[in-house]
Order: structure tokens, then C-alpha cells, then sequence
């Protein structure tokens, strides 16, 4: 049988066809005038799709890159922070931080769990001098969404704490509100919601965050916040630019304002929501406490290993789910929903789970799945009339 | 919502994606080596996908000029031939005919009957001179197979009579054994089950074809199916070709070539009737007497109309399937299952189908006609044990 790959991993995402054309159109040179619109065009795109008026920095790296950058830029040797972790990418901020040289508070929760606001307030009023505060608007790892504004209000036992948010996965399919709630450093990658293969990370910049860069002592050189601002400035960047990506990016921000971010995020939100509806009603169990919409996490059932259903959905229906990592491998599966994923994928990967489960023993009836699935999705696209009325 | 745009008509199908590639690729000047290495390959490939020992011609045409070449290469004014028709293709046959001069012996069936062999018999045997019988091995209006070999079986009332078959929508979804059952010309077009876009057709010609070529008085310039096969000689054209589709064939034959003829018809044949199960749970009623593996026609229930199934479709999921032609428009549907088509594919039309039918008030369970094509697939695909073994 014919299988086509789909990729229903929490990135890289399918892309998104408009971008894939302007990615194989034929090289730029990135020092001309035809480029520096390009580049002019998705400085202004990038701003309407984090939603915010703070500059949006982009590096030539992934999503590690511009995370390292909200180190490499803010702090001195020996400052404070938090780090407010409950997942793989959590503890990347602890790396990060730590091999910078920082003083780590860590606010560690097990993996699936949210973290408590008020776990984070406590480490607060701990120390008088906390600098920064770091944590995952959405933790890739676990599927669980944090309470990102809950969070930024803590802002207020210390002023002088950076808000530094990894929503790597969580930009295009929550919404952050960054400007309303002072967010001062929010990392993005292309590889997610933005539809195009990965090698860009993203950085918007509160003024708070300019203000602070002017006495962080920490080195850097390639993630340089304020030189690639200064090169903004002259349409231009500071070293050669993945000029095909940028090109596909312009492409695919181009799609987003026409689409609007708005139903970007709503289009995984509904997705999201009907898969959980879809995989429950399978029996299964979702793993996050409090679930993100860029993706779903599912407990394997007992007894079954999740490589297991990774491996089968794969080879026999050609959907890449993604299986758990590190110690979550064979324990939990994930389901992306973020970027350009459609009712058709949704209902497809859970037919083909339905099959694979059953095939591994798990009891369920088929069908059982799409069908929560669609009602709920009928549920959810009702309130503005018939799904057609829908945009 | 975000609706992914999918093409579920019998042609154009779902591009491949290595054969989209290679359509993009930069343009080759075709009286070049590098061009007649191409033509070579073409020719060779796709006598494997016809599985014909005879030559392949190709046009740069629609299929329709395949059609016409058969016509005009083969046969003298007047000629007396047999159209068997029951459909929107079958129709084109008699036109061709006759405006070519031709003396046409119709035999008409209403749309969705299949051609009874007996009628073919009847009126081979009531005239004594006929020197060609004409028709579809699948009619691609209605969704009927017709049987393309007891018609051949006929050649021994005539043996001056040549079988003329339009398989454009035949090849590849269906077991043709051309050389055993003596086909003289078959007929195949570029944007069904070899899944690129339109703009090439094909013709298989058998040794009695290119004889009679000796004599066939009737007019023809550019669809000399001689003269091309003498080009051929020259690993050239007689005109100008479709270059970037003849690369992108290229590609997809090499596709075929991989996956075997066999699997690409097995995986159409499996999809097909996996379809039918899923549209009768639902409590529709399949429009062809004999259903063809390349599409599925469907009736609309009684109290609505097709036209609003396939707008709704189409608006609602992104699912392009297509309305009836000609009169059966408003009265059935169309859903391809030729090319470059998997599972989820067709479990994500059916769901969505599950969808527009109950939003335009047919009673039918959510789920019901999806569960009943996924137990089809099991079975389908369990004799060679679990999904996973099967190529």
C-alpha cells in the first residue's frame, strides 16, 4: 500500500506549500536590495505574529540558539534566576543558565505536571535578588501548558526579574498576550507553527530587556541581541543569513496575515481539543495535567510500549507521531497540532492509531476515536453556524 | 479552520511529490542529449506500466488527442466500427467517429450499467465488416468497469475488428493484460494514476495496429502515432514536447518502477473497496452495476443534491471530490481513489462526508462508514499478516 509520510511530530511541521515553492525559488544574494525587502518584510510579519510591538530578533540557528541568547545577553556572572522546569526543554534552561555561569534557583516539578504559580512566588520571596525568571509557555516534552500570565504577575514581588518565555511551541497555537503582560524575552523556532523546515530561532525584546543588555557582562559574539538591531536598522543582518529559510519564512508570515493569527491559534486549539476528545474516548489517558494545544500527550496503555505505537503508526499508515524522551521513551506518544494540520490529518492519525492499538492488543472498538473526534469538532465549529460559515 | 486543499477527482490526481520536484527542475532544451536520455527512459517505463511488450506512443495532448489518434491513424472514411457506450466517454468515442467519418454501430447502456458482452457479440455478429470496436475498460462519468476482456474475447467473430480501449482512467487501478488479450490500442493520460499534471496521453499500438496503418486513409498530422514512432527511433520527437511533464513522468514511472505496477493497482483496488463498505454503512448506494477500482460513484440520498455534497465538501474539508457530469450532475459524487492515495486519505473523505451528510439532515452515524472502511483495510490486509508485513 501506498503510505505517505506526515509528519504529526511537535516539529518539524509538514510545510506549508506556498513556503516550500519560495524555498526552491533560486538563491538571493543577501547583500542586495531584493533581499533587504525580504528581510524588511518578515521584521514587520514576525511582530504581527508574536502579536507584540517589541522587536522581534531572528538568528540563522535553532530554537537553542535564540534561547541561549536571552542568557548570553541579560545576565552578569553570578546572577540569580529561576528556572521553573517540568520537562526536557525545561532543564535546557538549566543548562543553559548554568553554563553560563549563573546562580540557579530551580523550581523542578515532574514531568507532566504544570508548574504551580505559587511554587514560583515562593522561590520569589525566597531571594530579594532574583534577575531572571525562566520557564516554557507550552513544554514540548510533556504536552503540558503552563500558566504563562499567572506567571508574569509575579512580576510584581520583583521588579527587576526578566520574564524570559520558551514558547517555541507555544507561539500560533496559544495566546500570549506579550505586550499586556510584560514578557520580556519570548523565543520562537521556524520549524513549528511557522510551517518552514527548522534553522531560525526567534527573540522578542521588551525595552526592559534593551535596558538591562547595557550592564549584562556575560560574552557573546554570534547571539548578539542589540547588533543584529543595530543591522535591522540598515535592512540588513549581522552575519550571512539562511537566506532560503528567510525566504520561505517571508512566504509563510505572508500566509499567517492572510489566514490571521487569530485562526492560526483557533485551528490548533480546535484540533487539539477534538484529539483529546478523540484518544479518550479510545480509553486512553492524556499524560499532561494541563494540556497544551500544540500538542496532545498520551500515556501508552498498560502493558503496550509507546516505541511500539510509534514504530507501527509509521510503518504501517506513514503518520510519524513522536514517542517520549528521554526517560518518557515508551511511555508516552505525542500528536502535534501546530501549524498547517487540518481536520483531514486529525481524523487520519487517529484511524490509523485506532488500527495500531488494536493491533497491539489494546481494546477498542474502530471508529470509536473519529467519532468523539467529530462530534466534538461539530461542537466546537457550531456556534458560528455550519462548519462553512466558519473561517 | 485551516483546510488542506485535496484533490479526490478521477484527474487530475494528488501530485507526487518526487515527480512535482522534478517538474520544478530547470527547464532542459529537448534536442538535447540529456532530453533523449529522458525520452528513452519514458519509453521504456512506460511500457512497464502498461505491462505491454508493444510500443508506447505518447502526445503532448490531453488524453482526448490519444483518443482522437486512434481514430484517425487506423481508419478510412466510412469505416464501419462499434462505439459500446454507457457514459460521458463512451459518447466521446462516437463523436470522434463520426467526425471523422466513420460508420458507428452504437451500443448505448443508460450511465451506471456496465456493457453486457453480449450486446457487443450481438452486433459484431449482425454486421460482417466491422474493423474496430470502441470503448472504456472503466468509464470514468459513471464509475463502471466494463469487461474489458470478454469484450476481446469477441476478436474471434472479427478478426479484422481492432479492440480500441480508453483506459485513461484504467491503467494502473485495474489488471489490463494487454498482450494476452490482444488490446491493439489502449489509451492512458497523464494526470491519473501516474500523478502528474495533465498535458500528456499515451497510446499503447499492437503489431496489427501499426499494420493497419499501411492503409488508414483517414487525415492525421500531429497525432501520427508512425511518425512518432519513427522519432522514436531517433530518441526524439516529431514536435516540440512537454518537456518539464516529460521530467516530472520521468520521475514518477521511476515511482512505479520502485513500487511495483502490481502494488500501485493493488493499492487503488484496496482503497476502492474499502470506500464502498464505508459509503454503504453510511446507507448510500453505490451508482455503478460493477464498480471500477479508480472511483467510487456515489448516489445522493434521496432529497439531496450532490452539488451541495461536493460544495460542502469542498468548503467545509478542503476534500474536492467530484459532482456527476453532464445529466448525472446534482445526482451523484465521485471519489477518486487512483495515484497517489493512502489510508488516511480515504478515511479522512469519508469522515468528512460523515460530516456534510448529516449536516444536510441524511440520517447516518458519525464514525459508522469510517469503522466500516477500517475494518475493511484489516481484512484486506490481514492475509499477509499484520498491516506492517505488507509492502
Amino acid at each position: 500500500m501506498i503510505r505517505k509520510p506526515r509528519l504529526f511530530t511537535p516539529g518539524p511541521t509538514p510545510l506549508l506549500p506556498e513556503a516550500q515553492a519560495a524555498l526552491s525559488a533560486p538563491a538571493l544574494h543577501h547583500r542586495t536590495a531584493d533581499f533587504r525587502k525580504v528581510l524588511d518584510g518578515v521584521r514587520e510579519n514576525l511582530k504581527y505574529f508574536y502579536g507584540t510591538a517589541n522587536d522581534v530578533i531572528f538568528f540563522t540557528s535553532s530554537g537553542t540558539g535564540a534561547m541561549e541568547a536571552a542568557v548570553s545577553n541579560l545576565f552578569s556572572p553570578g546572577d540569580r534566576v529561576i528556572v521553573a522546569t517540568a520537562g526536557k526543554f525545561g532543564e535546557r534552561w538549566e543548562q543553559l543558565a548554568q553554563a553560563f555561569g549563573l546562580h540557579v534557583e530551580k523550581v523542578a516539578y515532574p514531568y507532566g505536571r504544570t508548574i504551580p504559580v505559587s511554587a514560583v512566588q515562593e522561590a520569589l520571596e525566597r531571594s530579594s535578588d532574583i534577575r531572571g525568571i525562566f520557564f516554557q509557555a507550552t513544554e514540548t516534552s510533556t504536552g503540558v501548558r503552563n500558566d504563562t500570565e499567572g506567571i508574569a504577575r509575579l512580576r510584581k514581588i520583583r521588579p527587576d526579574a526578566l520574564l524570559i518565555v520558551d514558547a517555541i511551541t507555544g507561539l500560533g497555537t496559544s495566546n500570549l498576550d506579550i505586550d499586556g503582560w510584560e514578557l520580556d524575552v519570548v523565543i520562537g523556532g521556524s520549524q513549528k507553527a511557522l510551517m518552514i523546515p527548522p534553522g531560525l530561532s526567534f527573540a522578542s525584546v521588551s525595552e526592559r530587556a534593551w535596558e538591562r543588555m547595557k550592564t549584562a557582562k556575560l560574552p557573546r559574539y554570534y547571539f548578539d541581541l542589540l547588533k543584529e538591531r543595530e543591522s535591522a536598522k540598515k535592512h540588513d543582518t549581522a552575519y550571512t543569513p539562511a537566506t532560503s529559510l528567510l525566504v520561505g519564512l517571508a512566504a509563510a508570515l505572508d500566509h499567517v496575515r492572510g489566514l490571521g493569527r487569530e485562526n492560526l491559534i483557533r485551528n490548533a486549539q480546535v484540533l487539539a481539543d477534538c484529539t483529546r476528545h478523540g484518544v479518550q474516548a479510545l480509553g486512553l489517558k492524556l499524560f499532561a495535567e494541563v494540556p497544551a494545544d500544540a500538542l496532545t500527550a498520551v500515556s501508552a496503555p498498560d502493558g503496550i510500549s509507546s516505541s511500539d505505537i510509534e514504530k507501527r503508526m509509521r510503518d504501517d499508515f506513514g503518520a510519524v507521531v513522536a514517542n517520549g524522551q528521554g526517560t518518557m521513551k515508551g511511555k508516552i506518544f505525542r500528536i502535534a497540532h501546530l501549524g498547517y494540520y487540518d481536520f483531514t490529518d486529525m481524523v487520519g492519525v487517529i484511524a490509523a492509531l485506532e488500527m495500531v492499538l488494536k493491533g497491539l492488543g489494546h481494546s477498542c472498538k474502530l471508529g470509536d476515536g473519529v467519532s468523539a473526534a467529530q462530534a466534538r469538532y461539530l461542537e466546537l465549529t457550531a456556534s458560528a453556524g455550519s462548519p462553512s460559515a466558519r473561517q
